[in-house]
């Protein structure tokens, strides 16, 4: 079960840095794709990478609109799958089997076995950083994590909680630990 | 022992996102600040937001260069007292016992006790972006890392290699564990 976050803290899906799935719908149909490169440009906002030779960066600049999704370690197969093939030949949510769920303010669908999403729609007059950078900046619209996982912060103690960050290759560290000052 | 890491690799010393400390050296005075919103633009470049309220977005704005510093789990202490005051009303380097080192191609200092560095100049005629959304780009021209943590990644399986992940407040995640797929 998902519950919604409030808008103001919904960069704390991704402030420490995991690698996320990236989702769009463009011409009806679903796409999924991987992103290490994303980070919190505000409490409400994104700045994400999206290469412009991928289908993703094509979907998103047709439809202005994506989904960040959040996997935990056990996608960590699909998380390496959903980024080496291209979602213009290959229809990913089917292939991998992912479930494609309705979010509840943009088109772009949820990936259902994430733990927490934002929705997001980009930022008006900021197409030139995407031509020069591929860089996307977002406003996050909505958020939901799954419950129990997320409180006011991602309970890293439980395992569903621990998510994936991308050390390069086919390895990812996963925080296992955590430290409270 | 510090290393140099080639251009092309620069970037996955922040790929997994961890927390990171920025310094600045601005009429001669070195400062230091603590920063979550950081992540690759490309192989060899940056974004990072740093608030304009900050000493340290004046400092940039100024020089046009700084160094992102990567703490390990035993810095987390100075993480976040890096991040609770002002560098216009405290000498941080002295402060909190941190070791200001020269670094090879800016001004700015490296943080000594960090386990990796990315010595970064602001890419030219980005400034709306830092007006607007407190974001900077650059570019890195030099990048370092602490021999036998960092080879091709960085090495999580040595504790010393283990870096911060802000979840929120006091309470950072450790990658104590890694998949390899």
């Amino acid at each position: 079960m998902k519950k919604r976050i409030p808008l103001q803290r919904a960069y704390r899906l991704i402030n420490h840095g995991p690698v996320v799935l990236v989702s769009t719908r463009y011409r009806g149909r679903p796409n999924v794709c991987t992103a290490a490169w994303v980070m919190p440009l505000d409490v409400d906002r994104v700045a994400i990478v999206i290469s412009s030779e991928n289908y993703t960066a094509r979907c998103i600049v047709a439809t202005r609109e994506f989904v960040v999704n959040i996997p935990n370690r056990m996608l960590a197969k699909t998380v390496l799958r959903c980024g080496s093939v291209s979602g213009s030949k290959v229809d990913k949510f089917n292939a991998f089997g992912l479930t494609p769920e309705p979010a509840r303010r943009v088109k772009a669908p949820l990936v259902g076995e994430c733990i927490g999403h934002l929705e997001c729609r980009v930022i008006s007059g900021e197409g030139r950083l995407a031509r020069k950078y591929d860089l996307f900046l977002a406003r996050v619209v909505a958020a939901s994590a799954e419950r129990g996982l997320f409180t006011d912060r991602w309970n890293v103690r439980l395992p569903r909680a621990r998510t994936l960050h991308h050390l390069g290759g086919n390895i990812f560290a996963v925080p296992a630990g955590r430290i409270v000052k």
